[in-house]
């Protein structure tokens, strides 16, 4: 399958409603700029809130999953997780993680605008 | 908030390993092949596999919501569902969807790289 370059790491989670989708969305920014986007091979994180209220997805894009795995490495995760703790403590409602495995990521296939494919091949 | 243009549906599946993964990030390109990527204002989907073997998210983007909703309007709901069901019915092993509300999406923030922020504020 063809695939792009980069690596994305995934965190998922359901929330109570609007105003809480809102803070944590807002939480998860400033956890980027306090904790991650410093680090080689960041290039973005993008908070994505479902039109319904209910659910937080932030998309974290590396160059590579080498860049990825000297974050992890060489980062304060002790520090980030209890800032990430903090901030799902703070909220005003309930948030509640979706991830369910390594939450890391590659992109092995994009489809692009083009023609109606038929037939049976 | 910031926000981008555009506007996103994300289909998030749970599977039993890398070989159903496999099968469903395929099944989902030819979905996106035969039944929708020839519609106004789609402009990718992007098959996200977990580096563990266990997920799979198709993130779809669209120029905007209207062009989004243009698209379930006049696009055949019924047979695009029965090619989903049929994909599924045909994968080796399981896959369970993990969509919790509606599967639309707006990206509210976007983190570049930058210095790291500090201090209270």
């Amino acid at each position: 399958m063809s695939s792009d370059s980069g690596f994305y790491s995934i965190i998922d989670y359901t929330v109570d409603g609007p105003e809480t989708q809102r803070e944590l969305a807002e939480a998860f920014a400033e956890i980027q700029e306090r904790w991650v986007r410093f680090y080689p091979g960041y290039l973005s994180a993008r908070l994505h809130v479902s039109t319904d209220g209910t659910r937080v997805y932030n998309i974290v894009h590396w160059a590579s999953e080498a860049d990825y795995r000297d974050f992890v490495e060489t980062s304060d995760t002790e520090g980030r997780m209890a800032a990430i703790q903090q901030a799902l403590d703070g909220l005003s409602g309930e948030a509640e993680p979706r991830m369910s495995g390594a939450p890391t990521y590659r992109v092995v296939r994009e489809i692009g605008p083009g023609p109606q494919r038929t037939g049976d091949t």
